[in-house]
């Protein structure tokens, strides 16, 4: 937690459950990407916290934007965002986001099937499209593999088809899984960009831009490698296979710019011990749950760390199951692995989820259970 | 599809994804509930629909309300139920949601941990509560025998304490697990439940209700057993375990009041043959999925059933994985188990997903993705 989350919490006592967001943190690790990756056009991906005061933020240092609806494309042209800094990633888009978005000026679309490249080259003529394929998604904590891609065989065949369609065949992109902690998917994935731009150029098609996506990791709970170590290992990897003439690099960092940038502050509401033995984990009940925001959490997926009012006090940690408030018996959050929490923890008590800027506020439900979603604030 | 429905979609072409309900089911639901167990008082589950012109086209039938939130006391209030006819059933409530619906005149609250009655006899001094214990939830489509309920043993314990601490120990309820499909499993619950009452009587306290919970199946694809079924199954169990002056009986139903009430309307977005083999299902993408609304479609636990403007035409069906519209790869709902369509289904068809009352429009996230939450109609 940062100095400046800190006070905003000692000072205002937000309501809880809340989202607390330190603007300076987003900088910061927009930077660090930046000068990890000079030679990269960074598209932030919006579906990672479309809040305005980020979205900005990023815009005056110079960000390009990956926009997955015709929802995000209005909000960040309402925002002031020039319609070229924009692109709409999303494989799968319904006939009148294409229409409106070309209205809008957007004129770079992704794809990955011939239905869609169809759809594109009638409601957005002549724009720049690029093919996503399917890379393996070895070492992400949340993979991607099945829903989006497709073959390098069939990004070929689909890129010609392109071009005879009136359309700008200008790349190819894949996604590596997000929060993918092995700098080696990148270079199994660029390998095999590598081949389609090659075979591509034979037929007299010179791609522009490689599109990495995102997947570069937050930290949550384990190590993960640096942002740094991710940058040299994709700059080397490019050198070799592309030794003239690269394309241009895009990157669509989401959750490693907005991840560790926020908090949440949550109430605990109930903390009971059901076996009269004490042999079994205790259950801590939190305000904030899967449908609250903490969405994440299915399958126990993403791990959150947290702060505890006890954290300098307590003698030792017990293990405990995590669960939201609703009365939905799949809102638990950590039952296989349970957390390491202080014995004195009660309910009233307020702590603290660390690393929850990324996919939290707009994950919540609308009002499920009657609870409102979470209040954000961003420093 | 009723007729109202059909003819609503007609006349107005509604933009999709929306929910569209039609009130006159959710009448006739909770007749045929009210025909089927006389004696019981019905508490609907708001968390199920919480919309306004159900919560008042069943307040006019004279429903009882369960409410799991200081969020859905106040909205009940607001559409001017009476404090007396609202039943708190979340076991895990914040404190101050406790001392908030106290002083809106709630005096009925569920508790099954030592903590959450301590927090009741501070904050809402003097009520009735009654404790929840844990049943077997086999059957059961949506189960629920993890997060909640406490063993006989500790409710005994508990309620002659609630006594001591100035509250009014009233009842036990238990809930059979979400969409149960087996009438036996209300008659080992009210076994249960009975031997209870019983050791209370011997310490002289009598408890005034046994509460049977909800999870009274909709029927979505399965063959379930009818409403009258349950009822008389549950009518014979408690006059053979009741014989004399039995307690009262609440109800809380949900799904089975609203969920075959309503339909969504939907666009297919796009269908793509992955495989050029033609082997695999194709994967057909909708407007709405898991973050729109089809939350319960987790682990595929759900299976709705869905019409087409093909059902007429087409001359034999094609297994489909369906997914949703956004750029998560957990946003499918139905991959290990694909869905039968016909092969005639394209980008831009509407589809409609039957018997989605229940658990839709609450479940959908604020904006994921820039998706706006789904419209509702109720009719």
């Amino acid at each position: 937690m940062t100095l400046k989350i800190s006070q905003f919490i000692a000072d205002k006592n937000p309501a809880t459950p809340c989202l607390i967001v330190d603007l300076d943190v987003v900088k910061q690790n927009y930077l660090t990407l930046k000068s990890s990756l000079p030679q990269a056009k960074i598209y932030y991906a919006v579906k990672a916290n479309p809040a305005a005061p980020i979205i900005t933020t990023l815009e005056k240092l110079g960000s390009y934007f990956d926009v997955a609806s015709l929802g995000e494309v209005k909000s960040c042209i309402s925002l002031g965002i020039s319609a070229n800094r924009l692109s709409f990633g999303n494989t799968i888009k319904p006939i009148h986001a294409i229409r409106e978005s070309y209205k809008l000026g957007i004129r770079l679309f992704a794809f990955d099937s011939a239905e869609e490249l169809e759809k594109i080259a009638i409601y957005a003529p002549g724009s720049k499209v690029y093919c996503r394929i399917m890379v393996v998604n070895d070492g992400a904590d949340w993979p991607l593999s099945r829903k989006f891609g497709t073959t390098a065989e069939q990004a070929i065949h689909l890129l010609i088809d392109a071009q005879e369609k009136g359309l700008k065949p200008a790349g190819i992109s894949f996604h590596v899984g997000s929060q993918q902690k092995t700098v080696k998917a990148y270079q199994h994935a660029i390998t095999l960009a590598a081949n389609i731009f090659k075979t591509l150029q034979n037929r007299n098609i010179t791609l522009d831009f490689l599109n990495l996506g995102g997947g570069f990791p937050a930290n949550y709970s384990d190590e993960v490698p640096s942002t740094e170590d991710f940058g040299k290992t994709i700059s080397t990897t490019m050198k070799e296979l592309f030794p003239k003439e690269p394309p241009h690099l895009f990157i669509e960092p989401g959750r490693s710019v907005v991840g560790n940038s926020g908090v949440v502050r949550s109430e605990v509401i109930l903390v009971s011990q059901r076996d009269e033995t004490g042999k079994n984990p205790r259950w801590v009940y939190l305000d904030i749950g899967r449908f609250g925001g903490l969405a994440e959490t299915e399958g126990e997926a993403i791990r959150y760390r947290f702060e505890t009012p006890y954290d300098n006090l307590t003698t030792g940690l017990v293990p405990c199951v995590l669960a939201g408030p609703t009365c939905d018996s799949a809102d638990v959050m950590y039952e296989k692995n349970p957390v390491m929490l202080p014995p004195e923890l009660k309910s009233g008590d307020k702590i603290i989820i660390l690393a929850t800027g990324a996919y939290v506020a707009s994950y919540c439900s609308t009002g499920f259970n009657g609870f409102a979603p979470l209040n954000e604030y961003y420093l």
